[in-house]
């Protein structure tokens, strides 16, 4: 079974942008409210995936993701989402991790804008990373930052006490 | 945006069978429980496909339809559906409609037994085609005839009386 595993924080400050190698637009919907799974559509700039992940909380998740045709997804985000969440994810070299791993950095936008989390895929959930010094709260076992529970019930809506 | 267009009945006797050309064992699956759409994976005979279905009730819905590898479609039908359907479909060659159309006739097996139902899909909704004598009951409109809804609320467990 494929596994996504992954921990996830909020950022304490901007020093990360310093530190972006490239950026690409997201705009992503779900086709499911609720049940043992989240069904997205992404457009990632040109490119456009449909994703199935169990709907657990936790780092390890299983992961299923097909590439679609943009038009569909397009389509699928104007009509059959329940929820959206329109982001711009920045990526950010790991230093310390396994070869190659990469902070991915979700600056939101719309009705989650002021959100910014920074997450970053393992092989393993204990795995050891370097954690960089602008990494600010853990949210791996929060299911309130999930996109699937952002698309539902945005930031904007959450009472001010529960921000950040 | 693509449009399956079908209408549905329930079969009135056995005569179809005599002109079945082939058939193919189906087992599918649902990711969705309600929601604006249905999100479908299925095994069909070797091949498997993932499909995403408008939830409205008639004749014309909005349908995508991928190919995914059939190890993932098992997958998804063992951990994350939440509702099943397993039946084996028979193709039956129409006369007097447009070329090449074919009546699927779907015979439910396991906890849907006993149900068996015709669909033929059509260019529009009121396209002219020719009604065979082993034709019953026209289903089309009816939302408990609907694979999804049997896949959560199985033909067994239907009241005597609401049957056929």
């Amino acid at each position: 079974m494929p596994l996504e595993i992954e921990r996830k924080f909020l950022v304490a400050n901007d020093v990360w942008r310093a530190h972006v190698t490239h950026s690409v637009e997201m705009r992503q919907g779900y086709l499911t409210r609720e049940g043992q799974a989240s069904v997205r559509v992404r457009l990632e700039g040109e490119a456009a995936k449909l994703n199935i992940k169990a709907a657990v909380v936790g780092s390890a998740r299983a992961e299923y993701e097909y590439d679609i045709p943009p038009a569909d997804c397009r389509e699928l985000l104007a009509t059959l989402c329940v929820g959206r969440v329109e982001k711009t994810r920045h990526y950010v070299p790991a230093h310390g991790a396994h070869d190659g791993a990469v902070w991915e950095i979700d600056e939101f936008v719309g009705d989650n804008a002021g959100l910014v989390v920074a997450e970053i895929e393992l092989q393993a959930a204990d795995a050891a990373f370097e954690q960089p010094a602008w990494l600010g709260r853990e949210l791996t076992d929060d299911r309130r930052y999930y996109n699937h529970y952002l698309a539902l019930h945005p930031y904007a809506s959450w009472p001010e006490t529960e921000r950040g």
